[in-house]
């Protein structure tokens, strides 16, 4: 619904969003319970991301901020990825976290910047670089982290280049990966 | 610095931070400790902000968002403030927490919603509005928030308004909230 | 309707409200009447706000301003009040009005600027930021303000705080204003 | 200066504004007297603008938004001019007030709005447009205007077709104006 | 359809454009054919622009730039007009262009910029300025061009001032040009 | 400089670019020459981007827009890329070019969008998402791009994930890419 209009008598765009009554709003809609709960890190990269944007929280909506709470087992990885709209700004609650994110192009440019964080740390990552977490230690770590979208989206960049639907073609991959397209084939073949 | 020049080859506004040689920006220019330790509460109200904003990252400069952590005593109690250029977004880390904002005026406006928030719950402030957040328990609250600003800033309404230096004339005031003169002297002398 | 559509034959948004055939738009729609009649100032706090916004102006939809035409009787008071999401600048048309803003928290925080305005003089009062506006004087004072907003909104803070529906509990605001509870339920009575 | 980073503890662009020492900022910063005094309507046109922006009001730095009292003798003419940054609202404080606005190109484009103003009476110029105002009476006209820009900038016509330094050349102006040379010589020569 | 919200599985605004359901997107809501055919010059100025926009192509929306082809036969002219919402920047493909815009009021303002522009060369005509293209050669010219927003709408002076419908009054013309009524009647008369 | 302020007369950020005395601007602030001119395709994947950015070209700072030629010989690829802050609208002006761009995660996410361009079609690629160019034909193909920022930076894929300074960890792209660490490492070797 058009919060905004509800909180300042303001019309305001609602995003598409299907527009409620201001006078059924109520506290719920701009809460979510659940984020002390691990997510499911039953996959692969041993890594979940549980959301609280404005999917789960309407009232969230042109409000331009979001959050997340962030699971990774040992040796857990949120694999490199962006967020086409958003920076991320992150804390790490429990265990720790070594975290990097690379700069775009340019003389002196795709340069790397990595850190390891320990718990009550804080780090950034500013909006549309490539960036990764990755949990080296031996227990689990939890991060908070908020992102300055109402739904910040998220590309994961090796999901999106060798996992697409339908495939970029082998012609394209290979050239741009410096590699012949049987390794593009058995690349993609892990997606 | 313009960190913006720097992640994107691209000049940006640098809302008047020195600016910094590219060449010598380092990780730490993005990251911040502590954020696990309680701040000090020792104050009449028994709260403390612990911010992570650019004024501690100065790589957050031109990036819209920020992070506090927030903790409150048994019966501690963040005051009616706002923010007035950021929505802010807030999880329970640990204890209990009673939060409540107040919408604008209007037919059907100055609404109050409340909201008692246990460990994982999450809650939103949108921007401009009158906030609160009290610990009602016998343990104490940590709470992680974060601001759709790099440097949101804070009006603690009761400050503002009893507070200020100089002082509100007490005329205005003993007219505002509808008292005499006395008991508005009485209620500037608390502060 | 979407104007802008019309003026420019482009598309933007309508912020909600209800679309209009651009061959059924007419000057009234950019046009309202009144602003030189005083407004009803037979209220406790002696001024009125005549508005002339998105509500009355469909036309001002998506552009970003509004006026207001206001009157004080002899010592009416605007009392303190945000625009969650606009400046306001004001002229004295008639009359004198004294005024003043306050700054937010922060080392050499909460700065009261006051000025004692006569005909003729403006001033300005910036977003977010809580402002107030008296008549000390023996005759009654016009102001015509504008807000950098089609529909700014307005946050009365003694409405707010004492005024709110439901009531802020008291323990709340007890320990908000330094004051004992029995003080802050005969303040709440007052609204 | 950068009053916004003054008045909320906050680092915002100065727009290249010499920045102030926060601590000697006052209120006369936010402040300007005179808009109750008629302009100097000894001209051709018999208007004058008497401005309330950045420029004369240090203060309104970044805070989108603008004031300006505007007089008109009898006949007087503020001539078809637009504001390439800003949207405009009017109301007449005294005298009375043709106006008009024309909307862009398009199928049912170019449409003249016109409405005649009296005390009392507000309109909205939409950004960009161009629009003029006239006073068709037999004495002067006051108003007050507000614009969506702390510094709204005035591009006036026939001054940038036909005034401009250097001149533009009469092949262009003939075409578009489906006049010859000469007339345009003779045009131009009017500025 | 919400583009936005299928690239990002974000929620935007749809800028009042119908819907489209994201699974049946296609790439052809993202392209547009025959920008290498030469648009109808049989006009009186002897141009013709060719739009590639939101109203061509639905992926455009939200996305805020399109793209033009414009035309110009020997001695062709884009007459003076402008863009309220967007800067453009153009390249010359064939022939030669000359090309000016007018700076805005002001002391040392109404500035003209002109210069001959070959193939290959480029030249920005910044936001909301007026600004023409003439082709003073002997073969045919085109030039591509791109704007800052996805509809940028264009006010073509002469057409706005001399043509608008209904006609702007002869007593506002005559004295804004500093000519007489019959002059103006017989402007208006040759649009 | 400032070139806003030297349009407008109005003040606005100069993004860090030396301000320059706009009494000595000129036209060629505004232009640039040579987007007729093949770039070096002399290169491992046979493609050049010619920019005419605010780099090149002063007078866009502010604006919001830049030009961009790209060249690309038989088979040249422009690798897989994002604009961090940029939409890209293109034209194809010579021979054909195979393009593409993947959506966002999510359910019916990295969907891959591709089409086959011939002379004179145009194509978008939205801000943020990952996109390429490939020239599949037997002759050389040019293509004028426009980029919604006037300086819009680019980030590609290959070179920042695996071509970084220093190299990502191989135990985080190992993952990532589901490879053993001496896939990565060769991976890495071919940057």
């Amino acid at each position: 619904m058009n919060f905004m209009k509800f909180f300042f008598k303001q019309v305001v765009l609602v995003n598409g969003f299907v527009c409620k009554d201001p006078k059924v709003v109520k506290a719920d809609d701009f809460s979510l319970s659940g984020l002390d709960m691990p997510g499911d890190t039953g996959n692969k990269l041993g890594f979940n991301v549980t959301p609280a944007n404005v999917n789960q929280i309407p009232g969230l909506n042109t409000l331009g901020i979001s959050m997340v709470r962030i699971d990774y087992v040992p040796k857990g990885l949120h694999p490199p990825h962006t967020h086409p709209l958003a920076t991320e700004i992150l804390t790490v609650v429990e265990g720790q976290l070594f975290v990097g994110f690379v700069t775009s192009n340019g003389e002196d440019g795709n340069r790397l910047f990595t850190k390891m964080l320990k718990k009550g740390d804080v780090f950034v990552f500013p909006q549309g670089l490539i960036h990764f977490q990755f949990n080296p230690g031996y227990t689990n770590t939890v991060a908070i982290g908020a992102l300055s979208s109402q739904n910040p989206g998220t590309i994961t960049i090796a999901d999106a280049v060798f996992g697409s639907n339908p495939l970029i073609s082998d012609d394209v991959l290979a050239k741009a990966f410096h590699v012949d397209k049987k390794t593009v084939d058995w690349l993609q073949a892990q997606f």
